[in-house]
């Protein structure tokens, strides 16, 4: 009954096995395979359009790096209040931009709001150079509080970035699992809404370790390699992270996983909704629920191996005292059993 | 015949198969999991003492990392002027420590001169705020230059740094195969030398990403693991990682597989040695070799399928207008058949 | 009617005819003449113990430099929200100190809340590395909205501070403002609450540049001397702001500039408390008032020639429509005349 | 006797009038006061041409923020080996240029050999991200070394750069020297050579600190204003700034000052020749002598009171064992009485 995070699954067989047919023999190293140069193909096929493809070792680099590359001095970068970048990343988006700001704008269940991100941006006054200038914005798909941004939202988001031209990011650590709750094409969640660039996630979605940065106006990149090179982030044998994607995207592998995974969530929050001894915090979208539950049962039920997270209650949630907030994450590894053991848990 | 680098030979079936064993399953993250600790367990059996190990994505973000761990304002590193932090790293030890330069030293044949080194460390007078200051010394093995220093020049080198009390730094690249070379243990020809931390590589050797920073002094590692999530280098799903180390190390895998690639190198230099139409240009002691051939010979290599690199010429070394340095490099994966074609394409 | 700014204000004659008097002859550059070791006693005379001060060029400077000298990664920085390190500096101190954060806690009239600010220090979990860690606290004394922290609120701070070993600097942009309001010492008002270093600002007082960096344990500044001159901070000839300071230090000039300044505003506040048309939106202890006026008003007297900035409205302060907030400052160089003629064109 | 730099003299009495009659009254801050404007406007006028001026508080700032502007990742400024960018700022310029590479180039009398330039910037192919790029050329005028680029000799340099598109900086911490040396007016030592920036030295010649970044096409300089401010650079009270440079570039003060520091080299310079106990190690051009003298003689003319530096040897020069080379500089305030002094010192 592990529930803690979506990266404490291991990897899936079909991507394991990509992997060791990709073992032997000689490859060009640093991104020029043809291996490479197939999925970095994928992605544009994936995404309509032509886009410029970079492999790096983390979220956390696809997230700085993409920032980084749209640095300018004084910088302040628009996004989540409990957005990855600002609550889980150790000061990398400030350190590889040298000191850019993570300007955090609130919204209800994760989101951003668009007015209030409006109203930050608009405090700052072209040359004022005391107080620095806007950069870029980042929303998080799906949000770190398990909800999925609606394409109306994402336009609304985008239409406020572009009026003041600045560059839309979009941090897709858990990207499939948003996309299939929307049912929408990549290209629909993301360019055709404003998206500039995109951390997209394998690694959460059952690969070992595939994260790339995303471009989708390739023209417009710059020296972008050299900044990656210069970040320690070239991997020399790509081909190995190719062999993951290119598991990972061929016949849609990645979507039936992540509607695995949200559906885990789904069964979940169902039995959570019928239970009487545990309610959500709000409605997740995904493969993340946020529980609250009594502290005797959280205790109870770790007893019985439940593996999950004590999660920070926002100042708009009100908890009896004896309660706490937790989150449950599901992955494509999660089975139904466990779901239901867990349920059984919380009934008893 | 491939010879163009280490770098594109794939993963050793050992390995392959450790990571598909590791597939299934949940596992802690961010490097808390048992695979995790008892990789760290090996590491510190095969160096005999405790160490601290960090795993990193690359074998420049183990080098810059390190570096930057001991960074000081104006400080100065000190290293071969072929090393792979002066040539090769696109200024990443100078990013992650915010400006330290890259101080060349010259040597033959890759090695850093001791007395040069002492002459150039002697330069920066204590207080001189203008000069900058010495804060490091960093030496390859096996250097690029695909030599080898004896634990006696490691010795020689280690001696001057810590006259000025400067942490020593070893490039280990090639660890192993300069290990094998020597017929040394890890112990010897590290910390028992005055080696304060080593960038241990095994992707060169037969892993897909396994590269590792050791610190000999766990005790004085400060928050590096701040520093190495803040720099992008935090992997979620670490198991695979140790996977993939636990069956390089397990059985001495790794030095057989160094060992290899160094009789192939060997087998090719015995080659090129008795042939009338190439020279190496200098004696080889791991996995690289450096070859000097008329333009036509390896024109027509390369149009027999050989596959090798032009290599820059040192001002030390006099060739014929016609001719040129390559640079052939051998890897587990390279076949004795490799080897024997390509000197019989020399031959022909 | 200038009330825009204390740096707005020239230099005092005193400071200018010190200047005049250092401009004939030769000294030693870079800090080391007869005139820079003189003031350094000085400063060690004023604050009752050894110090260590360091000249630079700006407020921006001192800050910046003093937080990135206790700099580790992922430092959050914990300031007031409307801080000048927070609020007014480009992202400096985030660039200097490679990417910390200033992590923003409230409280009322500028001063944090101590509270508040155990509060946020303790979400911080030691070996955490996706949260980051504390670094330090920063206080501003005289705040940015004019108040002023007395002794005992300073030593709430620094036991907060402390009681998770984070050092404690004081922006002292407007030092001798707050001192003359406490009527306390130097001394009292810094290291013995607790303070470890301080920006102490001379410019907005009479000088014409005299910032200095002052750490109250000089044995712990390891090598800042290296950090100031690659930060580009080291004067060549600092004689010059040597020479400003001696003539500011000596005969308490520099209180007796800040009392008039002060004396200026209390004269600017009675008046105004007096007024119908125009209203404190808070009370000040030191130079700078924060007045509320019906936009008309302040249009009005603009157009007889006072010159202050509107002021962007704390959410805590109801105002109505037509009413907007403004700062008013007043400096060493105000004028009584001056503040009489502002108060009877409100009459008017 | 004080020989030892041109930044031991003090300040030229009419730049310390000026900031007299700059002290009273008030005038707005950051760089908008009507002074700071017709300034900028001076500036114009004597390089006959629209440029963009920023104030900065040191040469190493001025140097540090005109590289950083251009910065790229893994990029490499071009310069000569003694040059101050990369012998005596402690790593400014790489820290400010986030880990840009000074890349030096060797040359005669500390002047770049374009040849030479020419060839290190070759070995740099386009794409190669493992060497990194070439990013910037900046040279000396007057060099380290005491000597003047000609005007061809500026163009050479020039030349070079452009064939890569590589902006070209000017060290001029003694432009003043270099210009009266050659004769020639500031546009055609510059812009008309192809030098698109310029750091504007007035501190070595007659000011207190007057330092500036002239950019030769302002409609390219981006957010530099944000660099600025970032890199605690912006004075507030810019007016005494431009109170200094309006005295020393009104009249052609400067010009004379600088004429009068190398007519008293060149006095000395005819000394030292007629000399039998001195010669200069090479010819100067400006206010700088690199002179040779027995360590016997040095130590006589120290006792006599004669303050100067012992400079490194190039490896070019030979000396006998019993002697040193030693660095002499006069400036604005070198009175002829001392240079004959120290001339019979040495004829003694």
């Amino acid at each position: 009954m592990i529930f803690s995070s979506d990266n404490w699954a291991g990897a899936h067989p079909a991507i394991a096995e990509s992997l060791v047919k990709a073992a032997p023999g000689f490859a060009a190293a640093y991104g020029t395979s043809a291996l490479d140069r197939k999925v970095e193909g994928l992605f544009s096929e994936i995404f309509e359009r032509d886009v410029a493809v970079f492999f790096v070792a983390t979220g956390t680099a696809a997230n700085s790096l993409g920032l980084a590359s749209v640095t300018r001095p004084g910088g302040h970068v628009f996004c989540h209040t409990e957005a990855h970048v600002n609550a889980d990343e150790c000061g990398a988006p400030e350190f590889f931009s040298l000191g850019a700001r993570m300007a955090a704008v609130d919204g209800a269940f994760g989101k951003m709001d668009p007015q209030k991100l409006a109203a930050q941006i608009a405090r700052f006054q072209p040359g004022n150079v005391h107080a620095g200038q806007p950069m870029a914005v980042t929303l998080t798909q799906a949000t770190e509080a398990g909800t999925v941004y609606s394409l109306d939202e994402i336009a609304a988001i985008s239409e406020v970035a572009k009026a003041r031209d600045l560059p839309l990011h979009m941090d897709g650590a858990r990207f499939a699992n948003a996309l299939v709750a929307l049912g929408a094409t990549p290209a629909e969640m993301t360019w055709k809404r404003g998206v500039d660039m995109l951390s997209f996630g394998g690694t959460k979605n059952g690969c070992w370790c595939a994260e790339a940065l995303v471009f989708f106006h390739p023209g417009e990149i710059g020296d972008f390699a050299y900044l990656r090179k210069r970040s320690a982030q070239l991997f020399s044998k790509t081909r190995f992270v190719s062999a993951q994607l290119e598991a990972y995207l061929e016949g849609d592998l990645w979507l039936d996983l992540a509607r695995h995974a949200n559906a885990m969530a789904s069964r979940l929050a169902t039995g959570i909704g019928a239970s009487n001894s545990a309610r959500l915090a709000w409605q997740g979208d995904a493969n993340e629920l946020f529980v609250i539950l009594k502290s005797d049962t959280a205790e109870a039920l770790r007893a019985k191996g439940a593996v999950f997270y004590d999660w920070p209650v926002p100042s708009s949630l009100m908890l009896d005292s004896d309660e706490g907030l937790y989150r449950l994450v599901t992955s494509f590894a999660t089975a139904p059993e466990e779901v239901d053991g867990f349920l059984q848990a919380i009934a008893a």
